[in-house]
């Protein structure tokens, strides 16, 4: 946890020179933060080293370091706001950090475009590195936990044995972040081919790849042009699919990729929904057919991969195309993506057990697995599957619950717990995509923020802690 | 099939004595309904006795009579509204009859007070009888169905075996049915005993009893004395106990009824939500403490039940307690009352599941079952609670998607999707407690009635035809 955090102060520093170039004059706020964090990460690897703790973790370990090391990181990340801005609060400072860190996106800033750059970049940078924390979490940490299906989403290239594309975990971790550093240069460049400036672009690019959908625009993207709307739709598609398909890419097993079953569902969902709601705004709109569908076509991207870009607002839409994204925000990307929320393979995998439940129910003494890429799923997973569905649900019924008991309205309070809870960004209600979070009391900003990191942290490995099994020593 | 629509028939003539009584001029209405019905219904059994069709009735004909059963006999009951409406459509007719049936309390009628009173008996009774064919259902057909855990309802008396208790199926049946009609009258004379006059008491203590929820009144329960809404409430609480405690309550087997675990957990909803909205209500409006308790004891008895008598408007409550009115509509009576919804026994069963996959976590090796009134439930049947829990879900995702598809805004599609499936009456949005659902479009009407059926089956009932699995000859 020390060195996380020590790694975190470090990247503060990669602030200062978008502070100094556009002399916003943060540069001491970011140093002060920057100072703090390096030294407090310094403190916690030196005593550590001295007392000479095990370096060896095991299961019960990996839960609190991975829940705790997510909320620490959060309090040292929002320093640079508390430093900075005009009306720094607490709260504030912690919902946009914990917003960053888990990629959702939900914001408190009412006007973006006079927050100055080096902190605008540090927010952009807490959705990346958040990114790059999911990705490791993904590959190594959930699957050793036993989370929720995560053993599930390993795609692997036909004819290549697992062992050889994956000679150890921690080699497979590293070749995931080179792709995903990749892609976000070259997002950054195609960026800047269709006239952005090299700082937006760079923003703009680190909150994709993240899947975390923070701007530097007030109004997100719905004043960029075309072109540069088409190249995020690809890059929030690409940053929405499982990693190692996006490796496939780089190796053009294009064979590999179409294969995969998750990712078929994934471009099914993305095409159909996208085609669905083109229509209706083509119908109920004096838009172009082209505007129209990209509109449909970048909200939708946007949402199901949990990214939270907003070219238009869903929220004025007919009630069909806005009830679509509403239930696009319970679906989620890939599983083994930098997207948040339930995951297409946990809907695969509920869809199918469903409709084999009833096949059944006509044949109660055969034994009928759900397949999932071909291949029969333990019963123990599908089961781990719905109970992880059900208590997401179950967590959203609370949250509404308890935002609602806050005096937010229902409509608010449906969109504030999905959108945390699915890591997206912008709700429905007093939170929609035209709106923000600054206007919520401050309690919901927090059971908020507990929430966004709860949903990026699968759950279970929160919740974890929660129960007396944790605590016993059987 | 032919006997049920027989003897709906022959029930059609029992509201005569009313339409003669009042003078309402329907009796023509009612008699032709009356005459087609029994004609049909012995035209059906007559030509089946000549054909000599088998009379052993297989799993797969259990589906198909109980769906098709519901549906056709449906199509009679609306015959009285035809007959006698002055806008008689037979999507309004179909609707009505069908939330009759169902038990679902929803009305397309705009001013119920002119309404013949013998037509308005008749609506009463398609509920009353709704609650016979559902008690049959529950206890003979679902459970030889083998329908997601409804096995566990059946509540044992300790130290009688349950043999004793169910020599046969029909026995229990015609028990069942004796307390059903016993507590009916019962409610008629305490109703009365408050000052009502008698159609009113019997009409309410039949829709009462079948958790159904249509008054005679424009307004509901809303007009009525404190202590005629406490009669309606402990009726309300009954009619949603499985009616094999209301047996051991006649037999005066108290024990047997506190040890029930769905029993605790029910009547704990109902305190706890009721004390946390009277709370709410009393603090924000300026009611008294009694008026504001009953006001919230009333309403959430009447959703939880999936009655859906209306006392006060809790859309107008504060934004908390609205939302767990609406979650209420998910949660659903005892199994084995004659309440719709999920039913309180799956929640227990989700929840402890949920619960204790997180133990199973922590232990990967250890088989850990989920535990119901003291006994180690069968995985299989888990499998089935959880795959029918999500089957609601989905059905409510599609539900709410086609009815903004048709154009109602979001908050009625979420309303009148949840109030429909769960057999309950009033929903959210425009149709709220003191709404109808007249100006809903003509389709809408039609996927409402068919939510109705869906749920009132319990899904998978009518959802299994609908697979190939079904149809083919393995």
């Amino acid at each position: 946890m020390g060195i996380l955090i020590l790694l975190n102060g470090i990247f503060m520093f990669t602030c200062l020179p978008f502070s100094f170039y556009f002399g916003d004059g943060d540069w001491w706020a970011l140093t002060e933060a920057g100072l703090i964090t390096v030294l407090s990460g310094g403190l916690i690897v030196f005593y550590g080293e001295r007392k000479g703790y095990k370096k060896e973790i095991k299961k019960k370990d990996g839960y609190i370091i991975v829940s705790l090391g997510w909320t620490v990181m959060a309090f040292f990340g929002s320093l640079p706001y508390l430093f900075s801005l005009e009306n720094p609060s607490l709260t504030n400072a912690y919902f946009e950090t914990i917003s960053g860190y888990s990629t959702t996106g939900a914001s408190i800033l009412t006007d973006i475009e006079s927050v100055g750059k080096g902190i605008l970049f540090w927010r952009s940078l807490t959705q990346w590195i958040g990114g790059m924390g999911i990705i490791v979490l993904a590959v190594a940490v959930l699957p050793f936990l036993g989370i929720g299906g995560m053993q599930l989403f390993v795609a692997e290239a036909p004819g290549i044995s697992p062992d050889k594309l994956q000679p150890r975990i921690k080699e497979t971790a590293k070749r995931l972040w080179w792709v995903y550093a990749g892609l976000t240069a070259i997002e950054t460049v195609l960026l800047m081919t269709g006239g952005m400036n090299f700082y937006d672009a760079i923003n703009h690019a680190l909150t994709t790849m993240a899947t975390g959908g923070f701007s530097t625009y007030n109004d997100s993207a719905a004043s960029m042009s075309p072109y540069i709307q088409y190249i995020l739709i690809v890059f929030m598609i690409l940053a929405g699919t499982n990693f190692t398909l996006n490796y496939f890419l780089f190796k053009r097993m294009f064979k590999a990729i179409w294969t995969n079953e998750e990712f078929r569902y994934y471009s099914g969902i993305i095409l159909s929904s996208s085609i669905a709601i083109g229509i209706v705004v083509a119908y109920s709109s004096d838009l172009t057919i082209e505007k129209s569908f990209r509109d449909a076509l970048f909200q939708v991207v946007s949402i199901i991969t949990t990214t939270g870009y907003v070219s238009a607002d869903y929220t004025a839409w007919a009630p069909f195309a806005t009830m679509i994204i509403f239930i696009l925000m319970f679906c989620g990307g890939m599983a083994g993506s930098t997207a948040g929320g339930v995951k297409i393979v946990r809907h695969i995998i509920l869809f199918k057990n469903s409709f084999l439940e009833l096949k059944r129910q006509l044949h109660p003494t055969a034994i009928i697995p759900v397949r999932f890429n071909k291949k029969a799923i333990k019963e123990g997973i599908t089961f781990n599957v719905l109970a992880f569905i059900m208590a997401y649900l179950l967590i959203f019924g609370l949250g509404i619950l308890v935002m609602s008991a806050l005096g937010v309205d229902l409509m608010t309070s449906l969109g504030a717990v999905a959108t945390s809870l699915g890591n997206i960004g912008p709700g429905i209600g007093t939170v929609g995509p035209v709106d923000n979070f600054a206007h919520l009391p401050d309690t919901a900003k927090w059971v908020l923020s507990f929430l966004m990191l709860l949903g990026r942290l699968e759950l279970f490995t929160v919740m974890i802690i929660f129960t007396p099994y944790f605590w016993s020593r059987f």
